[in-house]
């Protein structure tokens, strides 16, 4: 079966704009514009990103305005929120059916390797890859180091394991976070063999340190961004749009 | 598929009278009278409330009064004893099969966000909210932090993250208790986007005081009350009911 | 669905003849007579008992005996033994589709409420409830209180939670065990609502004291009584049926 | 549905081969000659047993030898190793419809009472026992009790227990492990009613010591034996094997 | 059915090429040029491997170089990362029907005995074995002891019942690691019985010492080795392959 990754790419680059952090984290990341859905929506379009995250809930409230925009969804299949103490697990929360349904061009799902729960999540994530790929739709999988047993442990190996797992478990993309050393992030994307890198935005950054890594990140091979917070909490969220664009691009 | 909203909502508004509290705290809050779901349910019909909220037990012994009355049957798919310690959970105790075959024109589910068995109620909940949104029933959210890893944390933020993941999950209608803060509650009201907000009554409060902050509620964007205790454990049920409905509805 | 609860009932009063000790306590409750099923079998027919209360394998072993004498059958749908320490647990031992093919008329099932393993009863127990009230088979449900957690609690209190739950979870008749006070009897009859309620019989007692407490529990709203110990630990099983006999019929 | 046990009887009377130690406790109780299967069935041709007791692995590879010598095959349906230290839980390993393809004339379970994973032992029991009903396949059960819960339980009451359990869950056959007092063992016949009762050999033992052991056994209204290392770690396995059917069936 | 056991053996002997080690230990073991799936790809051509084990998302990734180059795919179906402390579990992580569809000659399984997490390996292993020989298709089991519980057990004794598990359990090859000694060795192969018996290679060693050691091996009735490491991070692995391919079919 041939995957439609063209679907969430363009020229073979990525600028994904993330907003699945009000299940992650709660509305503690918003202002009185972000925590509106429709804000972010207008922002992806406006910024012609390749691809808008959301969970279950938002794709289908929201449906009528995202369909209306050609908005290319990726719907977020699993998620938890940040109260509960100890290894975390993020179980399935849409069916990859259900994603169709709603639109979905693209699944998302996410792994927290080294949590005592990994085993729970590598199975669920491999029936959602499996039927992702029998109707054609590409998933990425967030593959994040966590819990007890990763303390102390070396970021630039973890970073090089998570990329490799991704490509290991059938992963068409993954989504990653950069540990700031440019030459462990091109082992990192070598280790993904044909399983594409796209790097994590994480906590709002000052602009310029920010462009000057995503410029960094973009010599190694990975295949472009998923942007969340640096970008909706900025001022002016299309401005930062355009300069990343730029850099992915190199326009 | 259309979700069938208006069967709970009048001039959308709404107001429920929940009736489960004898499976989640034992009969211990009942009294000769209102021990008898006949009792709740002659309430419901002459107070002309949105939705009565009960048990399959309930709705099936009692469902031709429920029936003949044309009561709005809001069924509650989960529940649990308070008799166990520790963190909470509440599991899936009636299909929505079932539900629509006992006549009800809604769901309820309860999630314990912050408890360690959260990942299970987000799950059975997923599995809900599809089964009914394919048969166009609207899907109502208890949420409510619980557990121990919630100790100490932001009683505002809570709130706001409770509605937030009402959202983010796919609820039509979330359920939340109050804090008592005006302001905390329309960031709450606002992080719920496009679910709508109702407040839980809580314990029987001095009619004064309660009926004071139900103007409060009216105020932020919620679209009503669920009540319970201060209505079937008031002297005068129709009355307090009625003064409920002057304000709701601004009559 | 008609639930067919004629089937076990006489005049609206019930007298079970229960034989489920062997599981639930091992063969240390019998004697060299009572050991075998066949001498409860003929009790049964013998005393006209309105139901007997067996796990699969006596069902089937005896099952020839059990249809020529027309014994009305429950069969009990979980069990345990007494060995295992902690929180008491008992899971699903016969299907309902299978207690139809062995001839039952009414289907049992044992929730240990307070017991940390709660929850995973109520969910069995809803399955079962709701594939037997598909085929119109009444469901008894023994409910009582156990664990860790319920230490120290009210004993009247305990006995009115078990009877409102059996309603709330839509049991047809719960079977609970009886604290000696009359009033808090009639008020767990009351919280039971539309849901029966019968008394077990439990360890074997003086029989003069034994009758005077059936008759008690008859004049609270009580259908009657489940018996084991009582009757086929007693020197003459029959003699003790018809005194039962009388209070309960007023014959 | 009647039960073909005729199969696996010879005059009512039964000689098992018990050849499952394998997985049970490793080749360590085994010698150059009988660590082959083939010299297992070989003894259990020449023998006449009336029954060959496998897991599925041998039943598959040794399938053409066991099908050619016409030996009546009992799959051993669960198991486990002895290197899992904690209370024992046993899982199934092969399915009714598996056991029957490779030839099975009846099928064996291990639960083991009194373990914290009774439950979950004597819920996989009760489908493999309905699904071997459904098409007439006996299903023998080893019933040994085991755990942290039993310690300094009475070896004569926990005999008798299991074998009521055997008869309470719906078994053919029990096989249990003598206590050595022949009122003990009767007490257990007795308590397993129509359920049949078959001694395990265990540990090799003197000969004459274990034919005196064979004689008491078999005036308890025990059925017979189960012999492994009693067997095949003898010298001469037909002689004891000759020795044994002289006792059992009384030539 | 027939087991099409002959796609991975030549004259009864093997020599797979593993390549399971991006998940279980991470890129660690790579250099810049065995990090590519298409070097592994390569060798197993050019050394003429009769088997090469890749997880599904390298078969899947790499599956149009893997059909043109005819390799023999056997496809590793459970794995785990080596981050989680405490007794290992490896889950399924591909189907059976996946793997038949991406190619595969044969499927892979590896269990832990000895952890705690033993019997959901052992329980699906069984399922994938059914499924596997309901196609035709040879199972590879992968038998390592792990976990507390065998600490300070024989390596020797831990060998043998790892090869007798294989057979028990119904798999038709077997991985072990040899513990040097080589009668220990021809006694696991015994235990074996049918199952054949492939030696895991293990970490890179001294090719004088390594070679030496192989030719120990298929003195015991192994049919061969599973190389990784010792040959794709040796400087010339055909000329390692070679001098393998020399030992096992003795060219």
């Amino acid at each position: 079966m041939k995957i439609n990754l063209y679907k969430i790419l363009k020229n073979k680059k990525v600028l994904y704009l993330a907003y699945d952090q009000g299940l992650e984290h709660g509305p503690t990341d918003f202002n009185d514009k972000n925590i509106d859905p429709e804000y972010i929506i207008n922002i992806a379009k406006k910024g012609k990103y390749t691809g808008v995250i959301f969970q279950k809930g938002i794709a289908e409230k929201y449906h009528d305005k995202i369909r209306e925009l050609e908005i290319p969804l990726i719907l977020k299949l699993n998620g938890k929120t940040n109260l509960v103490k100890g290894d975390p697990v993020s179980k399935q929360l849409c069916t990859v059916k259900e994603a169709i349904r709603l639109g979905a061009v693209a699944v998302g799902y996410t792994i927290y390797i080294g949590s005592k729960y990994e085993d729970e999540m590598l199975q669920e994530f491999e029936e959602i890859q499996r039927q992702a790929h029998e109707k054609g739709l590409p998933v990425i999988a967030w593959i994040y180091p966590r819990g007890k047993s990763i303390k102390g442990k070396s970021k630039a190996k973890l970073m090089a394991y998570a990329s490799r797992i991704g490509l290991e478990i059938g992963a068409d993309i993954i989504k990653i976070s950069y540990n700031g050393n440019l030459k462990d992030l091109k082992w990192a994307v070598k280790s993904a063999g044909k399983t594409k890198v796209v790097i994590a935005g994480g906590i709002k950054k000052q602009e310029k340190e920010f462009l000057k890594q995503v410029k960094e990140i973009m010599k190694t091979g990975c295949i472009g961004l998923a942007v969340g917070r640096n970008v909706w909490q900025a001022k002016d969220p299309l401005e930062i749009t355009k300069k990343l664009k730029e850099i992915i691009w190199k326009k």
